[in-house]
């Protein structure tokens, strides 16, 4: 404990817990090292914390009596949902409360007519769309940790997923939030109908990575699933012809369910995992889906396989069933795992370009690996023009880390430098934060500021995720023009 | 102009007028009152007020010189579009400069890979679409004034129209804008790519009334136009059954490109307008449309046209080619005009209810009709739950406005009721401010005023639209108490 003691004065800390004791019951608040351990990182391992304390709220009224005793005491808080982000949105601070959502794991209420759901923010991604299964709706934002990552964490990051081209960002299928401020507010934010008077705060707290109010509930918007679903596995003997190629589908108006990309290195390892009999020798594969009654998914199905062929693609395989369709996915959705069986680790990175620059950045990515001597295997949401470069790597190799996140950091200039982002999904955290300097201007990161000021003006919910001080950015651009090492946050590392 | 300089003295006046004077073309500043004339009112033509000044820029720069000027002289400044907003979102101020972009009228650039437009915000709603039709394109958001309202106009007011239910708002349409701060600051908000990273500020933007920033470039969303179109006009010899209908529609999982409805007020005024063979015994009439590929527009109708007749519909014809399909449509776009010609005036309300409660607020919104006997014709996009009552009044009848006021009040309390919200897509300027008492708690208005600090510490863009006071709601909540008449904002009426 000796480093929480460093940032706080120990007799502080017990005074704090006491009146965390004071207000929630004792197996509510955890300070044992050992009971801490689990909320020590969140998906972004490499950065490891432990928080002062860990507190366990059960009831809205319970995170109201939190925050204002955070308020009170100028003490700062991390919201954690499962900790399955991976940008370290909920990386601990050890001077900081971490406010763990995990009891928060009923489902209110389904309203089939509406085709909403109210759900506590612990409740995981996929457990709503296996609630409202036998409405025969679901809950169309599917991020690859799906299984796990809770709805709150979604809208603290706007998490996305495969089916985003057609069924937008978490943004575009949340219709109703519960907050509550840092000085214990409780307030609605959306409502039950089209569209809400006033500002839209409603997109304003989703993605806004929980430094501006605690997430208490959401009502999501529910889709009905669709008839039929197919896919086409398309192989490419070049991967910028496989780039050409997402942009002419998307040129052609199809808008499909899912538009994927892998390389030949994500094939690879997929397949001596998965066996789904993916074309090895192509030096891309384009998984392009399609959705809606048996009729439209024909034709459309029809139309994507001319737009492929006539982009060059070297072989053309459609699912002839449900069987086969989740046999074609099933190495995407392991691609992650799989290349964590090629190499002791991987960095994910995740970046967003306008669709007609994917080639020309799956080039330089490609010469960036020649570079830096590490080898980088492309699974992505191509349709959306949103990266997911792997960078494989030995962190038991001196150096490779911070290689890895040269690397990391140059793909992300890349993107900007093409007119994209430096997030599609995962959010910005501790890790992309650097970036953010080159993202905005000074004049347009105050304005993140401004917005946070009025929410938060004593800058204690989640300080030091998402937006950079300028002082960081002027030391930042120190260190680009002179070659030297990226800092991230000043965060031990594990 | 007794008027204006009751409001600010002369001498200040004529230095501001100096002031911008220096930094404008002689032509760009407009001091007189009938050159001021056309600027008086926007579409909320019952409230005219001629503003201290007009100014009409051609650049970026003139803007941020423009509000520069208003920044360091303390100028309140409203900006406008084409003026055909219905909430009095443009309702200019006695002491505050009126900003026209009416000069930013070009288009700029069309990407057509990327499916974006980049357009000056006076460029009409309509003329986007017209600009890109020959690539298979067009802008989706149609509101009724879509000929002539601008786009910068629809991003201020988060505009909606017929095809909303299945293409979204604005908010849904719009990739990236570029702004101007109260002090001159010009900031580029979302990116050509999927996500931008920070805060949601474009969404954040789109719907604040003029009251965050000034508009200076917009980047819409394209989309492809459909294949085919075919819509199904259902009669219903009740109304709630046709409210019902439209629930089970939705309740079916269909998404209709557009699901309005009629009542029979309303079409008899239609019919006797434009003669599109609407049936006149029905008590309500639904417009149901398909869009896509031909196999599936066939599908869909069909399935529409089950769910219709299972819900009660005494017939439903559906449009056998494109002739027809307008002609359907052609009573309902020019519902607003043919209500026109049986009533000296009449007011349009905005509001928006959950689907399912479609029946019971159409019935209490009839006996209000009685209450009040005042008639009321309903025109609205009922699969969005967003209603349009036109109340038929004439002002020249002593009492006539108020009593109307008070029932367009009424019918926005019941939406409020009922789980809805006091607009669907005009927006709240003036019009429905005292609504925004009732629609929201104090907590949840000071986030709307905090957000206005941040970007506005000085309250100078658009005071006194769309978010009101506490002292206003206190007001406003004895006045409802006491069944008082309603006050709008302090603007004289016409």
């Amino acid at each position: 404990m000796a480093a929480i003691a460093d940032i706080m004065p120990e007799s502080s800390r017990i005074a704090l817990v006491d009146m965390l004791r004071a207000i929630l019951p004792a197996h509510a608040v955890l300070t044992d090292a050992e009971a801490m351990k689990p909320y020590e990182c969140d998906g972004l391992s490499a950065y490891r914390q432990l928080p002062m304390l860990v507190v366990l709220p059960q009831s809205v009224e319970d995170v109201q009596r939190i925050l204002k005793v955070a308020h009170e005491t100028g003490t700062k808080v991390v919201a954690r949902g499962s900790g399955t982000g991976l940008s370290g949105g909920a990386t601990p601070l050890g001077d900081g409360i971490l406010l763990s959502l995990a009891k928060f794991n009923r489902i209110v209420s389904v309203d089939p007519l509406a085709r909403t759901a109210r759900v506590q923010p612990g409740v995981r991604n996929l457990k709503i769309s296996e609630d409202v299964a036998h409405l025969g709706l679901y809950y169309a934002p599917d991020p690859s940790s799906q299984i796990a990552c809770s709805i709150g964490g979604n809208v603290a990051e706007n998490a996305g997923g495969v089916h985003c081209l057609k069924y937008g960002l978490t943004v575009h299928n949340v219709q109703k939030i519960e907050v509550v401020t840092i000085d214990g507010t409780r307030a609605t934010i959306g409502s039950d109908a089209l569209d809400t008077p006033g500002y839209d705060l409603l997109a304003l707290m989703t993605g806004s990575e929980g430094m501006l109010g605690v997430t208490t509930e959401v009502t999501v918007k529910l889709v009905p699933k669709p008839q039929l679903a197919r896919v086409v596995m398309a192989s490419f003997d070049d991967i910028e012809k496989a780039g050409d190629a997402v942009a002419n589908i998307i040129g052609a108006g199809i808008v499909p369910a899912g538009l994927e990309m892998m390389d030949k290195l994500a094939n690879a390892a997929v397949e001596d995992f998965v066996h789904a009999g993916y074309d090895l020798n192509a030096e891309a594969i384009l998984l392009c889906e399609s959705d809606g009654t048996p009729e439209d998914v024909e034709e459309e199905i029809a139309r994507m396989e001319a737009v492929l062929k006539a982009s060059g693609a070297t072989a053309c395989r459609v699912s002839s069933n449900e069987a086969e369709r989740l046999k074609f996915w099933s190495g995407r959705k392991a691609a992650f795992p799989a290349v964590g069986r090629i190499s002791p680790d991987y960095y994910c990175i995740d970046g967003s370009i306008p669709r007609r620059a994917l080639s020309p950045v799956l080039k330089r990515t490609a010469a960036l690996s020649l570079h830096y001597k590490l080898r980088c295997a492309n699974v992505f949401h191509a349709g959306d023009g949103n990266l997911h470069p792997l960078i494989l790597f030995d962190a038991n190799i001196p150096g490779e880390l911070e290689r890895t996140e040269q690397f990391a950091a140059d793909i992300l200039e890349l993107c900007i430098n093409y007119g994209g982002t430096i997030t599609g999904e995962h959010g910005v955290g501790i890790e992309k934060i650097n970036q953010m300097c080159s993202q905005f201007t000074d004049n347009e990161r105050e304005m993140f500021f401004a917005v946070k000021r009025a929410f938060d003006p004593s800058m204690l919910l989640n300080p030091g995720k998402a937006i950079p001080t300028l002082n960081r950015c002027a030391e930042y651009g120190r260190m680009r023009v002179h070659g030297g090492q990226l800092a991230h946050a000043d965060i031990p590392r594990f």
